[in-house]
């Protein structure tokens, strides 16, 4: 491969992705690669190069449309330096015979870590009893207050790269049954994760917590409603390092106000989220500030680099996005705001 | 086998321990059981029975010394309802042929994943940047603090039942580097678990956590002071869901007031912990109240019958404690207080 471009409105991409483990890696393969960022970035803004055989994004990248092709004419490989390829992905880039690959799969792992913690947290019910802030005592008569992960029921929603992982991590737990609902999930792939296939109304009526790990399109948005809420267990839990968007929040927030239900929430409509929002007034409700997928993001870099050299030599592929499956992912601008 | 006892002065043994699945297995495998509760249960108290060949003890159990052979002249096996059999094992009930067995394996699935919370907790840095209490805001600015684990050192010290229950957890997650400081840690046998031997100063010197994973005896006893806590690099961590023994609980206190280090405790020298305890006051300490090996109660005494029955068909018992291994298990007297 002759030449890789860094296109991105991101000013900090270096400080975020860049690492000796790039540069080694570069050395390694033998790639060359330079940088191009600017404010607003455009297709239009791109140097003409016919050298260029791949390009890395990240936010702020523009959809990589034809038209990409008068500048880079040689251009085949697009490697996604964050999550969702949603944004930079075209039809036209796949029916120019562009292949697209997503460091979603080392995000993924990121995620999938935050829903194990998440899993643990409210499993041995940690607020419950324990002490976390100093001055607050522990509650000895609540000690034995918790539940056992080898009785319980864990649901996914999804069956994507993190529940993949996630469900990676929960093997050597012996969890007592775990639910996978997804209209794609082959259940013989299912069964050598011990899992089993369920119908999303059922995940609601069976899991002791509910794990959202879809992407949020048309198809997804509010997934997750008064209605599913309604036929949660009492004390089930919602965890959702995913998209705001796949929860309707005021739902949420009517049911945790009721105090039926615990949640355990990185994203959110809006972020960071208002002082004022009542989801700071609930008792049963475990917040992060969107940081689920953020540790090993100088992971980023190398596993793309890994994947345009696998491409290169024709070997499969971790996390190529094909045309097909671009059509499961989170639609951006679904992800947050209503 | 002809007759199970169960022997306790736990007034709440059934509670504790009893379930259908015994019930089952009993059927299953033939067993017939009795049950003989006492408030303060000496060995004399039990019954003259020559068909008993098995007793179940638990906390508030007597020791078994040879004296119980009167009783019991067929006694072969002891099922021990909890986790070091320090106190209910001796010499003698080993010299006339007896074998012990220890729901120990059970237990540390439980402590273990309770390693594995605290794991979670400090790499994520939660409390740093999270909610967890109601009127408490997130903290945006904070959102990108925290460690990753791929990139991280975890230090054991000991290498028993919860290590290696341990250790399989960890494997999915990808751990940069795992270190294990015991005497008796077999290099090989660590290599499978992805880890590796070091001395027991290093383990202080490279690790960003450490586990304290070993039993207390005289010389594991306070193993953890003044001069291991100072070796530790800026923002580790010390977990402790083991014995409280095992640290100087005032030189961590000391260390802790500093805000240098971090710790996670399950276990004190006094419990519950005084509410005057200086320990409340640290803002870099999360505790629960000596619950970590909780989950799981009633997977106890179904184990320790499927012990009996390996035993008694000649089969590979999974925690069968031999004379040398009680030596190094927690001598209860050392557990907790000075």
């Amino acid at each position: 491969m002759k030449k890789i471009l860094i296109a991105t409105a991101l000013t900090g991409f270096n400080d975020e992705f860049w690492s000796p483990v790039v540069e080694k890696k570069l050395l390694e393969y033998g790639f060359e690669i330079e940088h191009f960022f600017k404010q607003g970035l455009t297709l239009a803004d791109l140097p003409v190069d016919p050298d260029v055989e791949a390009v890395v994004t990240s936010w702020g990248s523009p959809c990589f449309t034809a038209e990409v092709f008068e500048k880079l004419p040689n251009l085949k490989f697009l490697g996604h330096c964050a999550g969702s390829v949603a944004a930079v992905a075209s039809s036209e880039f796949y029916a120019k015979g562009g292949r697209i690959f997503s460091a979603n799969y080392v995000m993924a792992t990121a995620v999938a870590e935050w829903d194990l913690l998440m899993t643990l947290l409210h499993s041995r019910n940690l607020f419950g009893s324990g002490s976390v802030k100093s001055g607050e005592l522990m509650d000895w008569e609540q000690k034995f207050n918790m539940g056992n992960l080898r009785e319980s029921v864990i649901g996914c929603w999804g069956f994507g790269d993190i529940t993949r992982h996630f469900l990676r991590m929960l093997k050597p737990l012996n969890i007592g049954k775990i639910l996978v609902a997804s209209k794609h999930a082959d259940a013989a792939e299912l069964a050598e994760y011990g899992a089993e296939k369920v119908a999303f109304a059922d995940l609601f009526k069976e899991s002791d917590m509910i794990h959202c790990l879809v992407g949020v399109t048309p198809d997804t948005w509010h997934g997750i409603g008064a209605k599913e809420l309604a036929a949660l267990k009492d004390g089930a839990a919602i965890i959702n390092g995913g998209r705001a968007g796949l929860i309707d929040e005021e739902a949420l927030c009517r049911e945790l106000a009721a105090r039926r239900l615990y949640a355990y929430l990185d994203v959110f409509y809006e972020e960071p989220l208002p002082a004022a929002s009542p989801l700071y007034t609930m008792p049963n409700l475990v917040m992060t500030p969107h940081n689920a997928g953020y540790p090993g993001r100088k992971e980023f870099l190398p596993f793309l680099l890994d994947e345009f050299n696998r491409a290169a030599k024709g070997e499969k592929c971790l996390c190529e996005i094909s045309a097909d499956r671009l059509r499961t992912m989170t639609v951006e601008q679904l992800g947050k705001k209503k």
